[in-house]
């Protein structure tokens, strides 16, 4: 089997074709939110699987009830050697509003930046330009004799209108897809030129409930002072789910939410998070959450309970003198540790009852619940990826949270029984979701160049 | 001069014709939100004025800067007798929706119902069926040598889109609109056979919040729990302006609010209000306002605040996980006794700016308020005219308050400072507003000659 550096230097030579790839690649318009992209979808996924069978996988393209997904195969150069699962996907958000993209975003563009050359287009970022870095990585353990850990290779088309194809098709193709670690290349550097691996993900649970009173929208003059008000009732709840150190009060809520582990919180602290500078780029001055958690365990290992809308009675211009019949509002939980999707549900649900003068009735509308993912971070699979990131970038890896849900993780984790590293090389000013999306060109070679380097640590 | 019994006479002859008549008004559809309409209403204002011309008063067609006034002036049969001015509207709501009507709105049809034949058209009730009661009572005073009072009549064709140009007509006609007291016929009977005189009105103060925390929505997970959510920061101040007794919180907020004077207290007793049936219309078991009061004085001697309409976020299908930008709530306060609307909408601007945390500043947007009318119930005119409808129903008259506000009432006072006499015959169930809108036949009939009994009294 071939060196590291034989590895490395095989990367390296390939720059130029392995950029052609690429902005071929971003050339198809694979949205998936649009119908008539769907076509583009197929073309993307052919593609992919084209570039794949030719590097040397066994790929196909799979049915699925959406947009198809890329299956591959390979082997390892030596037997007893470590499988791995890596994911992405091939989709991309619609690049609306076109006016402001300074070049067309499917005809990706190069273009000189604060940190060097980058790639401009739709999906260079999110997620064609982060998923190609393993392909290329891949590209170059096969020429020179063979990858030295098993790999599948699943990229899905229907990640960017929330992957409602997937889990059927992992539960129906389990033996397939199996590994011992799931590689996910879909999230970011901690900062310019500083690796990381996202060691936390916060799980979610979504809540929406409808308060209804009188039969019918009454006069606040005929009525007022005596006919009950749903918006206040429900004002009332959403007041009393926090307390005055910013805590939520629903009984049971914390339970499952650990203390960070002191290394743990070392490192964090060692991170040196600019909290000032998050928030001022919102417009914002003061960290909001629990008054004794700093701002980062607010972000990533601290649950949450946030009204995200709400409305009832007259919202239009002026005034309307109506006492609302209904008021309704949804709520997000952002879950850590091991708080219970399904508790947090029965536990809000039965707060608001609690919470009802007569005459007014609840109606809940519940949303699929995912709880927190955490990798341990003396993990051994976490452990040799920080330490191949580290020799690639020359600086220690940052072992992030991350506020948000990738449910492509707890898939995994629920129907493969994978634990997932998420490694990736996105910078927070990549713009992805907006126009003039970018990839920086080092992320994209040196992306490739981490790879090669965790693969040939995890198989070590 | 004619005696009573003479006039009332003369009314009961005129049965016949004076339904016809009011069928003829019927039929114009001089829906006031309507501009296809608009000249439907010159046509009703062109009626009226003919009408009032032909019974012997001095009547024209006035413009405004929206839909014309009549104006008539009729002398008293002898000098010094009182002047009164009496105000009604010609304009009607639109009739939708039509599907619902059992007969077309405006082909006016007599129909039979458990109190007798009544009347089923738009404005019936609301309010041409009304004002007509006080024509017929003029033109039966005329034709037996002049009515007792001098008597002005102003008509408007804009009180159901909110008699934007009434406050400048009356500032520029002060010297021919100026009387001893105001008669409004727009009010309702106390219940069957009851008749009512309403001593009270609520007053109206508007105000609207917004309240702005980030500079763009922000992602529920990345931001949750650091950056501050307006719609939580609303919902504190919505909770907080209400105690547990149910009473409103506002610093100085009962400041002008008098307790029911114990000779009113007594006759509201006796009015043996039915709460239970009154909640039961639409939906409700239990009175919501401040725990010690009684459902009467909730709704016509205790001030209120309510939320209008809240609106924050995302409020379509599903679940967005967004932490909103911005949030914003309509409130509207209803005043009693001495309470002064300007001090109010102060008093709220501060409280509402006490809680604002950093990063979140509000928008105030103020509506006109206008303060609580009281007529004092041991008033001459009032005294009068009780009697003179007790005479006439043969059931001592109810004084009632009211929740809500009729504005005309408060400019009366401001621009021609005068008092208000608020009688009318309408019924609860007279479906104002709302299709198949009916007047009872017997208050089209002993409504003229209530009127005619009044207005003797008053010049008695």
């Amino acid at each position: 089997m071939a060196t590291i550096e034989n590895v490395l230097s095989a990367i390296d030579a390939e720059q130029t074709p392995a950029l052609d790839r690429l902005l071929e690649f971003l050339k198809i318009p694979s949205i998936s939110a649009v119908p008539a992209h769907f076509p583009d979808c197929e073309r993307a996924a052919d593609w992919l699987t084209a570039e794949l069978n030719a590097i040397g996988f066994e790929a196909s393209k799979q049915p699925t009830d959406g947009r198809p997904v890329v299956v591959a195969h390979i082997k390892a150069a030596h037997r007893d050697a470590p499988h791995v699962l890596f994911y992405g996907h091939y989709d991309v958000q619609p690049p609306d509003p076109l006016n402001l993209w300074r070049t067309p975003p499917f005809e990706p563009t190069l273009e000189d930046g604060p940190n060097g050359s980058r790639i401009v287009a739709r999906g260079a970022s999110d997620d064609k330009g982060q998923l190609m870095t393993f392909v290329e990585a891949c590209r170059a353990f096969v020429k020179l004799g063979g990858p030295p850990c098993g790999i599948t290779i699943l990229f899905e088309g229907e990640e960017e209108v929330g992957s409602a194809s997937l889990p059927a098709f992992l539960a129906n193709n389990v033996n397939a897809l199996k590994a011992d670690v799931a590689l996910v290349c879909d999230t970011g550097m901690w900062s310019y030129g500083v690796p990381a691996i996202t060691t936390s993900l916060r799980g979610l649970v979504g809540e929406e409930i409808v308060l209804a009173g009188a039969s019918r929208d009454l006069h606040s003059g005929i009525y007022g002072g005596v006919a009950i008000n749903p918006i206040h009732v429900l004002a009332r709840i959403i007041a009393d789910l926090r307390d005055e150190k910013g805590a939520i009060t629903l009984p049971g809520f914390y339970d499952g939410v650990e203390e960070l582990p002191e290394k743990l919180a070392e490192q964090w602290r060692d991170l040196d998070f600019d909290a000032a500078g998050f928030l001022k780029a919102v417009g914002l001055t003061t960290p909001a959450g629990e008054k004794d958690r700093t701002p980062l365990e607010q972000l990533w290992s601290r649950p949450t309970c946030d009204v995200n809308g709400i409305v009832g009675g007259y919202t239009g211009q002026g005034m309307k003198t109506v006492l609302p019949a209904r008021a309704s509002a949804k709520f997000s939980f952002r879950l850590v540790g091991k708080q219970n999707p399904e508790r947090i549900s029965q536990a809000f649900r039965k707060f608001v009852t609690a919470r009802l003068p007569p005459d007014v009735k609840a109606e809940f509308i519940g949303y699929q619940g995912n709880g927190a993912i955490t990798l341990p971070v003396n993990n051994e699979v976490v452990r040799r990826s920080a330490r191949a990131l580290e020799e690639e970038w020359g600086k220690p890896t940052a072992l992030m949270g991350c506020g948000a849900s990738i449910p492509i993780v707890g898939s995994f984790k629920k129907e493969l029984g994978m634990d997932t590293l998420l490694v990736g090389f996105a910078y927070e000013d990549d713009q992805i979701h907006s126009p003039n999306e970018k990839y920086e060109l080092s992320s994209f070679f040196k992306g490739a160049r981490s790879w090669a380097r965790i693969l040939s640590a995890l198989a070590a």
